[in-house]
């Protein structure tokens, strides 16, 4: 079946079902767009009570029309939607974009109907765009079916950034946002209740429009990751950056958008990892969306994160440093050359470290804005620039700044960011196209931003070892596998576990102490009994034969008197490690795996102390991914103690990775906890581990 | 001696030093705008070259003059500087405003020169702002004694906001920042090196002017943190907001603030537990600074934080729930009257829970806008507004929403605030007064911080019991107490710590464990050991006379090898927590005794988990702290367990506070760690106990 969004994207013909000869009317807004932004198809209003709409022979009915169109705008209320979408179906319309609202948003009754269109829709191989759509946009061609207010109220500034947003209103917003910036737009889709076509499936067609730069996505609800999954590799295969804003991030917020949208929700730290794992920036919000675009679209994408920052203002340089310090920006140590050059430049009272402080005397030598800019853009330990201007105006020759910020920009080819919030300063800035912030954690974050997302797009993972995964699934109608079972299919794929002997006897028991050496935990093992503790079938740090033999005795009984799978009782060495971290792996309903990674102990849950990451993914990224841990300056040695074996921690995880991949379908989660991770090269050792089956 | 900063803001007579015809030179700039400002004292030029200086007549020399200025600016350049201020100490003037550079901010040289202008004028009883300093300016009187440019480019506005700042770039930003938002002026002071006279005195005097009405200052140090908590005092008396932007919060802006000032740097985490104490709200930076601005001045003082959230689109309606959760603000959940209201008004399709969207509909009826305001207005359990507008435009009827909002404020007298990021939607609201804000990030946190910092001022502190305090002083020339004397200390004021017994033989311990009970730990004793784990002088959880003697000789010995005074070995009763928290408290340099409550464990310095406070506080005050910790999730009991006795931390650290004070200049620290925290009215007891004390 064809997928016609290029139909949606380029149709050739537009019905316009409801057409309004008011250009302000939702009906009538599409038409007068099509003529103001150059759509040089067929347009065919639709209107029994015109003979002409704005210019355009008009048609009593689909049916009168010389030719069946790509696409139909429908711009009815109520039932006249319906059997708008019922014709169009039938007479082998491509896609039809529904503006009205009142279905699926407002609960059954008006999911009901929307359901209904779309399966006469998919009978006919027809695509829907909506219902409660603002619609699609292509400036590219002038094919407007939206009838989004903004589009009339700024003129039109064609550019290479595009817009594909679930909510019309936000696609009008950051529409706003970036016209605020100058910058113009390609694309400005809002796909509304998406019966059919998401802003995934949007996202993989605009991706790859070469004229698009910047692409960027508003989501409340991500229904089919792997269509974003495309949409990103296709836009990292052609150096396009892709800005994710992705609301819904708590559970208020989740609660808000399924009351008007009626999705589910989704873990947003699954969201996150998702998003990191396939190079696409999340944002925070609408503003934060749009904040580095002007950096994106100068093409600049820097090697590395060390920044210089200069100001007129001590208090810019030391609020810099402090912000620096914040996004982890390293404020790069000037080289002896460039130190003394700017000791040259500089009055005898200033700072010539990093942050630059240029001091008041920019106001009596404005040479030194352009001097201080050459020199600090010639030291090749410079990744980011920022320049700071709190305060200008009257007696600062601002257009020389102006001149001087463009050279630098033109000759070095590296990144420079000005916080200027002074409009009336910043306007020569902004003529010759350099970029200005309103502020200096605007500028700061922007450069952040930049550097962040140009070396997650520039990532190239290890290629994983394909480790074959042994996996025998011969586990019928079981919950879980006991710890027996559960340690011995991660032993089997090569994860360290403590050695252990699975005991029918106390007798073998007291066996399995001599062999393994004191002191050695008991537990019992049930498949029916996953939580064993709380049941009185763990026994730790045992040391006397006896000991270990009453202890197989108790539990025995337990089990027994829970008349529960009596599978063993495992005898296990005690090991030690320098920490304890607990690792994971589950597969979330709508991202499929996830592996976690974090502190150990009774309090995983509550303290959420712990990362996740969508594999595959290798030990780089997963080391990464620790620093965000609150106890990530535990992992690298305090107090005289070693680095962890942090590579052990980051094989266990790929490794988990893997056995979900091949397990998909029959593992629901594992559980890993303790893993006792030992000094840096002696590995790491799972003491306890769960693993849950999904039940067939 | 007076401290003549009346005569700062208040002068009746100016000298300029080094005046210039030109209005737009350092020296001409005041005079200017002195005019402008409608300055009524009387200005004296002084200019050996000029018989008049911009309309007024110029005097040769200082010594000229028909009578002694209450205040002299100095607008003169390197050695000219020094010889007026001379000559200014020397003829009674009471304040000089130094405006040139080169002087403590370029290094020891600069500070000499700077350190003898200081003496000169203390020796005459005559004050300094500056030098490096913009000047002080009270546009209550026009006593501008400042050469801001941007004075010169905004035309003025009167009006209720005073900035007094270090930074003279700051206190311009700042300015125009406020004069974005519509916001006028009272005073804009900056004080540059801070030779004499600092923010903080500024603030004092500045904070009593009944026309200011938002007090906003900016600092990189604290030197006087005493007369920063006057001023805070004399402000909360008046219900006077006071907001701080005090940058130096990280190393690397400590290091840059020190370069261009030469200042000290102080622990941010105390500065952040000063501003707490006294009522002042922080602000991250010159933006969030300005931020809560209007809400401020229109004099709401909120008495609660339940929010309801308003929106033309669901999508900011998702977003302002993730917002509300993210900064605390309970959504709060209509009344039953008002649902049933909102039904009615709002088209079938919208939801009436809270965030409330209006959808779309508004576009077809206006009146939807000003019935939702009144409807929630009207609901008792709402104290914050947010209404979000991401879009309109043509085909909106603005001018009435702008209305509708403005006579929800007129009715209501509740916190309302917009965010309208198109500025020509935003004009109709705020040509009303109606606080419009760009995002609904911005518009959020200023009610965050309206209703936290609301809290804050009126926070009324529980008097504090005052049990004297016990510390006998005869330590002499000691750095440290052992652990008996530490532990004694604490229990004689009233600090429940573990059982224990100084004991001198290894027959006086068995002793001790036969009173104390098993387990038991050993721990010798020693004023010259403070850190005794590292040295093998503790055992833990011994339980036999036998191990208890083992333990007691093998430490006695250790402490004969190691040469240091045998002071006793002591057996304590080894007592039980739920939860092994640290506490403390130690002397800072500037802003004195801080209490610490934080995670227990070998890691407080490496995890950094603990939150400060500044004493006297409550009890409420520690417990609300408390929620800061990483592992607050722990503290009300989670996993079955039930909640710890956080009554009995606070206050023991309530009484850490008390003995900090009283043992003043003689307590240099006190460690608690751990302290065995029990559930809730079981109470929380010391186990390990080590004071240092200041060496005299």
């Amino acid at each position: 079946m064809p997928d016609n969004l290029d139909a949606a994207l380029n149709p050739k013909s537009i019905a316009v079902v409801g057409a309004s000869d008011n250009p302000h009317k939702v009906g009538g807004r599409p038409i007068l767009f099509m003529k103001n932004y150059g759509y040089q198809g067929k347009v065919y209003p639709i209107n029994p009570a015109r003979a002409q709409v704005q210019g355009h022979k008009a048609y009593p009915d689909l049916a009168d029309l010389p030719e069946v169109p790509d696409m139909a705008i429908v711009a009815l209320a109520g039932e006249g939607t319906v059997q708008a979408v019922e014709q169009c179906a039938g007479m082998g319309v491509k896609v039809a974009v529904i503006l009205a609202s009142g279905y699926g948003e407002t609960g059954s009754a008006g999911k009901g109907v929307q359901d209904a269109m779309l399966a006469r829709a998919r009978s006919a191989g027809m695509r829907i765009v909506g219902p409660n759509s603002q619609g699609l946009a292509n400036f590219g061609n002038g094919a407007i079916a939206n009838f989004s207010t903004i589009f009339n109220d700024l003129p039109n500034i064609p550019g290479p950034a595009a817009i594909v947003s679930q909510s019309g209103a936000l696609s009008q917003l950051i529409y706003g946002l970036l016209r605020k910036r100058g910058v113009g737009l390609r694309h400005c889709h809002a796909t509304g209740n998406e019966a059919d076509i998401t802003v995934a499936e949007l996202a993989v067609v605009v991706a790859q429009d070469p004229a698009v730069k910047l692409l960027l996505l508003y989501l409340e609800t991500v229904n089919d990751p792997h269509k974003l999954a495309e949409a990103a590799a296709i836009a990292r295969a052609r150096d396009l950056p892709v800005v994710v804003l992705k609301s819904g991030r708590t559970p208020s917020g989740q609660r808000a958008a399924s009351s008007h949208t009626g999705s589910m929700a989704t873990e947003d730290r699954v969201v996150d990892a998702f998003l990191l794992h396939h190079g696409l920036w999340r944002a925070a919000d609408p503003d934060d969306l749009v904040n580095a675009a002007e950096l994106y679209l100068k093409g600049w994408r820097p090697r590395g994160r060390r920044l210089v920052a200069v100001s007129n203002s001590g208090a810019t340089c030391v609020m810099a440093a402090d912000m620096a310090e914040e996004f982890k920006l390293p404020l790069t140590v000037p080289a002896e050359a460039t130190r003394a050059q700017l000791a040259a430049s500089l009055p005898g009272f200033a700072t010539t470290t990093n942050p630059i402080d240029i001091t008041g005397a920019l106001l009596s030598d404005s040479s030194l804005f352009g001097k201080i800019l050459q020199t600090v853009g010639r030291d090749a330990g410079a990744d980011l620039f920022f320049v700071g201007i709190p305060v200008a105006g009257t007696g600062y020759d601002v257009e020389a700044f102006a001149r001087d910020a463009a050279d630098f920009i033109a000759h070095t080819g590296k990144p420079l960011a000005l916080s200027v919030p002074q409009a009336e300063v910043a306007a020569p800035f902004v003529k010759l196209g350099v970029p200005v912030f309103g502020s200096d954690r605007q500028a700061l974050r922007a450069l952040d931003q930049l550097a962040a997302h140009t070396a997650l797009m520039r990532r190239s993972r290890e290629p994983a070892v394909a480790a074959p995964v042994h996996f025998d699934p011969a586990a019928g109608g079981k919950a879980f596998l006991n710890e027996a079972d559960s340690l011995a299919l991660l032993a089997s794929n090569g994860i360290a576990v403590a050695p252990s002997r699975l005991c029918r006897s106390a007798a073998e028991a007291r066996q399995a102490l001599r062999e393994l050496g004191a002191p050695v935990a008991v537990k019992a093992c049930s498949s029916e009994v996953p939580h064993k503790s709380e049941f009185g079938l763990v026994a730790l740090n045992l040391a006397g034969e006896a000991e270990v033999a009453a202890a197989f005795d108790a539990q025995w009984r337990q089990l027994g008197q829970m008349k529960v799978a009596r599978e063993g009782i495992l005898v296990a060495a005690m090991v030690k490690g320098q920490r304890e971290l607990a690792l994971g792996a589950r597969v979330d309903a709508r991202f499929g795996p996830v592996v976690m990674v974090g502190d150990g102990g009774k309090y995983v849950e509550a303290l959420k102390d712990f990362v996740l990451l969508i594999p595959p993914f290798d030990a780089d990224e997963m080391i990464a991914a620790l620093a965000g841990l609150h106890i990530a300056p535990l992992l690298h040695g305090v107090r005289g103690e070693p680095a962890l074996d942090l590579a052990a921690v980051a094989a266990i995880a790929m490794r988990l990775g893997e056995i979900m991949q091949a397990g998909r379908g029959r593992i629901a989660s594992i559980d890993l906890n303790p893993v006792m991770v030992k000094a840096k090269g002696q590995g790491a050792v799972v003491a306890d581990a769960l693993i849950e089956l999904i039940q067939v």
